[in-house]
């Protein structure tokens, strides 16, 4: 609390207040993103901010299990935990750190009652306690799409279209699809280069860098996580050059591999639906977007096992949205594996760039401030006056009239009015006239 | 976590998952609720869902602040307060148990950046750690509206226009507003019955039972909390007596009460307005509802400095709105008092009686199941398929086809699907039919 009688009033740290104008742009974002999601036959599902903190800290979170809002319990079980000094037990919930987590609880929990496919759309805020930094926040909203129960890349290629259709509505276009397979790279690493399958995840972790610190350094990192130089760091340099030389070409990759690794060629089981999730990726785009083969994409969460993507706005270097296939997420809620893949939009980074461009959200056409004088006008009067208005199509506020009439006219220009009416008793009809800058 | 390897996959107790046709109604009644609002001129603002710890113990929310959902330091500072058996000292955040004073911080940080005066909506999530029963739940909705600014009545008059519009335009009617003002309590228990001004709480607890337990009861319960029978006690009876049998007149009280207590005549001050705004009420609802004193209506909350509002739904006894006027707790965050009054709606009653009445929101005309086969059908076709049923305003989703077809039809019948289409390649053109009970 800030010193004297009055409170702090700033929100807490990491979090937002938003004004007015910010609500109108991400509620007017909100609502593409819905109506388009919702023409692809997709469904809006909600689930509680909090979760119960066993099943958040058993989810393969990545670095998010670092960064869980933990919840204290209350009442005699807090008494329980404080009086045998059990810091662990402190808590019984935290807050959703993503939407994926809550999505194969909610799914494992109400299977019978959803459609199968279940085709969903969850829009909402996730927490995470990150260092507060340009661009991060500690409560964020994330809107997600998943395909739960389709195991044909028809499901990868279904949120390619849905989520691309939403971005070209928001005004994106030029914006690239980087797709990569889990499975082509677990490939990589345990079939052409030799590494142990618990090697692997070293092996993503430092291929995950690749674009930021060159494959020179990453070879190192790698050499140096799995115990030093060896065959499969040479193999691995050898593919790495293949990757950078074919660049984004699914096909001249596989053949350029083929030829490099004869004895152990890639499984057409992943290589083909790549291919075909690249191609209709593309054709659906029409030039408007492009879907290329990225051979090093890794994206960090531990539960991916298929494709994988992730979109890039033409200028700007972080990600717009990214996803890919966790088929083994739901079997370790409901003890049953079950196909699932998703793809999520970067809300806030989309509301950045669209702040950047000062894009304006389109507004009601009319939107009259009716002005009126507490002191003299009867409320009952004016109520009616401002119904007869909106009857119109009209916005209308009912506004006490200030001293000072030219600066409050101008206030309202900045506030989005278009009209204002000065109303002046039931004897005198009302008079709407257009607000304008010359008025000042 | 459950037994096995399997984890437990219930939402926290008294938390809901929503199912998508649950989600439907909640979003169409929002999104009338929203509509409405806007048509008068409010704007939408945000929040975030966790407050400063110190904000919300210092807030006048009465019982709420035993129901906080506390969040627990996090690093350095957690191992501090742990360290120190500084049991106090372990939490910095608590999630927001109302809209009321996150919105009065909102306005103190923001108050240069938004319009005078502010008239603002806010529909969220609200937590507070009850007892799990019938229709109470510890995460639910709120939608709020404010008026920041306005000292007037003009201020109760729109915010009972627009909320009853809000209730109108949801399928409600025949709605009763109770509306009463917190001055004209204090005067009957300090100025006709002479409590002391300590003892004016404890007369409107008692007081705020009156219909659940009769005056009596309520009478015997003051006497008990104000130390014991005495003169003020008795004149309270007398003025109870007078409030039942002149029911909801406030013209009749008025001057009933002057004739019993001619020493102590009622301030027209708050009388005035009371009665301005009852007749507004009930000249805008023209019969849709109705408007009526209610001299006994109190309100939980501390904030309260003047009229006070709850709504009725006939046949229900939960109220299904409620708000007031709070002029002074601006004044506690910003060290300057500003005028201020709010309607919320019950949104979670609201959503319990349309659900009883087997309400269902309106849908899209048209919603194609789109029938493929993923093991023959090449994706990239099916999608431009799809987008070209897109193109004729329906809604198009694609599903891959099941084995029992007609099963499958029934369940898109259930899922709310209109129409259906059997892909059967480029060649064959796209035949939509409609889906009906007949098929099963």
């Amino acid at each position: 609390m800030a010193s004297g009688n009055t409170l702090s009033v700033a929100p807490p740290r990491g979090m937002r207040d938003f004004l007015p104008a910010q609500v109108a742009l991400r509620d007017w974002a909100t609502s593409i993103i819905l109506s388009t999601y919702q023409r692809f036959g997709f469904t809006r599902i909600e689930t509680p901010v909090l979760e119960n903190i066993g099943l958040l800290r058993g989810a393969e979170g990545g670095e998010n299990l670092q960064l869980i809002y933990e919840v204290l319990k209350r009442g005699e079980k807090l008494d329980k935990a404080w009086e045998e000094r059990a810091r662990e037990e402190l808590c019984d919930l935290g807050l959703r750190f993503d939407l994926t987590v809550p999505l194969v609880r909610y799914y494992s929990n109400n299977q019978s009652h959803l459609p199968h496919p279940l085709k969903s759309i969850q829009i909402g805020s996730v927490f995470r306690a990150e260092s507060p930094q340009k661009g991060r926040f500690r409560q964020f909203t994330q809107c997600d799409i998943d395909i739960i129960g389709v195991k044909s890349e028809l499901a990868e290629m279904e949120l390619i279209q849905a989520t691309s259709a939403a971005l070209l509505a928001l005004g994106f276009n030029n914006f690239t699809i980087h797709i990569n397979d889990r499975r082509f790279l677990s490939s990589l690493a345990e079939d052409l280069c030799g590494f142990s399958k618990d090697k692997v995840p070293l092996v993503f972790i430092a291929l995950d860098k690749l674009e930021k610190i060159g494959q020179e350094q990453v070879v190192k990192e790698i050499e140096f996580a799995t115990g030093g130089p060896g065959l499969q760091t040479h193999k691995l340099n050898q593919v790495l050059t293949i990757l950078s030389q074919a660049k984004n070409s699914c096909r001249l990759i596989y053949e350029e591999l083929s030829k490099a690794f004869p004895e152990n060629v890639l499984s057409p089981e992943f290589m083909d639906p790549l291919q075909k999730v690249i191609d209709a990726g593309n054709e659906i785009g029409d030039g408007r977007f492009s879907v290329v083969f990225d051979p090093t994409l890794v994206r960090g969460m531990g539960y991916y096992t298929g494709q994988i993507f992730e979109v890039k706005s033409e200028g700007y270097s972080s990600s717009i949205a990214g996803g890919g296939r966790y088929d083994k997420m739901v079997g370790k809620f409901s003890g049953r594996d079950v196909p699932a893949c998703g793809f999520s939009i970067g809300f806030e980074r989309v509301i950045d760039i669209l702040t950047e461009r000062e894009f304006q959200p389109p507004t009601k056409a009319k939107t009259i401030a009716l002005i009126v004088d507490p002191d003299r006008d009867s409320g009952k009067d004016v109520l009616l006056a401002a119904n007869k208005l909106r009857e119109q199509e009209a916005v209308v506020s009912i506004q006490p009239r200030k001293k000072d009439m030219k600066k409050q006219l101008d206030a309202f220009l900045t506030q989005g009015y278009s009209h204002f009416c000065l109303y002046k008793g039931t004897e005198v009809p009302l008079e709407v006239k257009e607000l304008s800058t010359s008025m000042s």
